[in-house]
């Protein structure tokens, strides 16, 4: 799981770093009143706070929240940062762990501690800020299809579902094997919610006082979750090359026909010859080969290489996807290529899958009766119509339990009329169950 | 001061991977009842505990410890993935956030929550284990000596100074300017201490049951301290090449008698030729010349390149280290040779003055006369002969606040008198203020 996490923050770190975002730390605990400066930010965390009252051995004065997110301890400091328009903008992101408490806590998806990371921006104009949140969304995006290959919708999020104490929201909504969604980041656009509250003020080029705009966007090990569900299988986890820590597992089948000296030598020059790839030779003598198969398959290794009597007689390589299961007979010339080809081939795979499920299962509710049948049997995405009224919203969600996912960014305005009230409704909404 | 941490973190990881350490995240909270299970462990941690009591809106029945150490999560884990010696070894590596409340905090050296790294092994032989512990130790030698130039004396901890339930500490003393000690790591020989209260058992090759034995090491952002204040001077910071995020800042000097496009053309051509090392052109048009300067020497940043009419005439470009303030005006012929060079230099000429300070500032103290004195003026590392018992060590501390730091690994066995007592000796110790 760990290096899984290691896999992202190795993709979506240099390109922070390439868009001029710093890293930094900012510390784990929020004193009360900092959390409580800005109303709405504090009513959507309290629910979830882990506090901390007792600290070397005395009760604290004032207590102090584990950070459920970073905004209000990290905005403390970028008021004393910023007086003139020449410290502006500040770029920085934090690779972290959060706490937001739950009852009931779901391995990678819903646990009371997870690790993330926030950037958080400060900008002079709204244009700017509202380009990082588009940037932040556009990294998303590019990390989930291309690298994960996991397909979903890109979207904004109704006033409702918004992040607490922000003007507008961006998400990546992903449809789950099991029917439900999951949102896989979120891109801020916080206005100068923070900025007024936290008293941020600098001098504009212009010599007046201007507020800063400004930003947070995160993305957390629950994308790990989505990972495991979507290309998983009941052998076990299904890796996408780009972020497999082990691309190809060579397995020695030794046995009574075999020189064992010579199938040794064999897989050395093998993982040479792969050298471009990350390989592992398991010769461990502790288990059998067929444990070694379902091991290797359980961790989702995209290429498993088999070689024992039979491929030092024929002088072809026996290869396994993992994705497909197909068994390709490769001969040593030609190895290296296909390797590379099917690691590509396994990548892309992948990702059309992922599609082609959230686009089978994403369907069009004409009238709310269908929309009810829709999640009482099949669930996954349902497009409809919706007044953006949030009373709608809240009596679809109570009396379906399916609650707005997004409007996908490159939805068009259309006449229509709310599938609910009736009402007229511009935009079809993405629904599901969360 | 997180590009220090990253860049510590760049160096070190590769280490721990090759060496087939695995990096892994455990929990941040500790419930109080693990904590509890070993005695010196708990003694030693208590008065520095940060402690939840509320969380979700409840008082919890059980209060949760934020991690000070993770060894108690991570055994408790351990155990259950313990059955056979096919199960060892374990090696487990977290990059994480600690929690240690001070009442008096200073930058970097002491902080209520730091960084780290820890790495915790569970091993079938204490020939295994003890061999896990001298890696670690020399994983640190080797990233202070090599990549931060920083000298200190590697030795075993005394039993008073060693970490709450291990069996011995190693650590890396450092010596700061101010004449105190600086502990730079510390390796643990856990023996069995914590496997036996958490009842670690496997099945060994002999098919008896066995205990494990384990092993912690750890450094901190503590480091960075060291860093901070062993090189760094009145006009701020200095780093070693290797450890700089930007090696080379290039700085163009305007003025009426340059053409700013050839000025310009020119430091791009530059910073193409000087490719192989990381370089940044401060091209901003916010500051004065002179501001950039002292801006970018109080970064620290090894070597400062100028260009401004005078290198544009004489087609020599002016260099400037940061470590001696020596200026070198080299053509541009020979300007990627010399820059790789001096960097070299620059590495190796702090490691020395380190060094040189070190050994400068550790003295003999003959007499217990002698050691008073030396800790009233001079502070520094003091040689002494110690009997090794604690009485002694406590007496020398309570009256000089000097205390024992450790017995170098070189340290020979040698015949001498306790400093304190007069009584039989055979080791002598590094002492100094912590």
């Amino acid at each position: 799981g760990y290096a899984l996490w290691e896999g992202i923050q190795g993709y979506m770190d240099p390109l922070f770093k390439k868009h001029k975002v710093e890293n930094a730390y900012f510390p784990l605990f929020i004193p009360e009143k900092l959390l409580n400066l800005e109303k709405e930010h504090v009513h959507g965390f309290a629910p979830h706070m882990a506090v901390v009252t007792i600290a070397g051995g005395e009760e604290l004065k004032e207590r102090l929240v584990v950070r459920p997110t970073s905004e209000t301890i990290m905005y403390e400091m970028y008021k004393q940062w910023t007086q003139s328009y020449r410290d502006l903008p500040i770029l920085i992101n934090q690779w972290n762990n959060v706490v937001r408490w739950e009852k009931r806590t779901y391995l990678f998806l819903r646990t009371s501690e997870f690790l993330w990371q926030e950037g958080h921006c400060a900008h002079a104009t709204h244009e700017e800020s509202l380009a990082m949140v588009h940037w932040a969304l556009d990294t998303y995006i590019d990390t989930y299809q291309n690298f994960m290959s996991l397909y979903g919708i890109a979207g904004v999020k109704s006033e409702s579902e918004k992040f607490a104490g922000a003007k507008q929201t961006f998400t990546y909504e992903m449809l789950m094997p099991d029917g439900k969604a999951l949102q896989g980041c979120t891109s801020h656009d916080l206005g100068q919610n923070f900025a007024k509250v936290f008293k941020m003020i600098f001098l504009g080029k212009s010599g007046k006082e201007e507020i800063p705009w400004q930003t947070s966007w995160g993305l957390s090990t629950r994308s790990i979750g989505a990972l495991i569900m979507v290309h998983g299988d009941d052998h076990g986890l299904v890796l996408p090359p780009k972020l497999a820590s082990i691309q190809v597992v060579l397995i020695p089948i030794y046995s009574q026909k075999v020189n064992s000296k010579i199938l040794k030598a064999t897989l050395i020059k093998l993982q040479k010859n792969l050298g471009n790839f990350q390989t592992y030779i398991d010769d461990s003598d502790d288990q059998s080969v067929g444990w070694k198969f379902n091991d290797w398959e359980l961790k989702g290794t995209p290429l498993r290489l088999e070689v024992g009597a039979e491929e030092l007689k024929t002088k072809k390589i026996k290869l396994v996807r993992r994705d497909t299961g197909e068994k390709l007979y490769i001969s040593l010339k030609s190895l290296k290529k296909v390797v590379a080809q099917t690691l590509n081939d396994i990548q892309k795979n992948l990702f059309k899958k992922s599609r082609a499920f959230l686009k089978a299962n994403t369907r069009d509710a004409i009238s709310y009766i269908d929309f009810k049948k829709i999640m009482e049997t099949k669930r996954g995405f349902i497009r409809a119509f919706w007044c953006e009224n949030s009373v709608c919203e809240k009596a679809i969600k109570d009396e379906t339990k399916a609650s707005t996912r997004c409007l996908p960014l490159d939805a068009k305005e259309e006449k229509g009329k709310c599938i609910y009230c009736g009402k007229k409704a511009i935009h079809r909404w993405i629904f599901a169950l969360a």
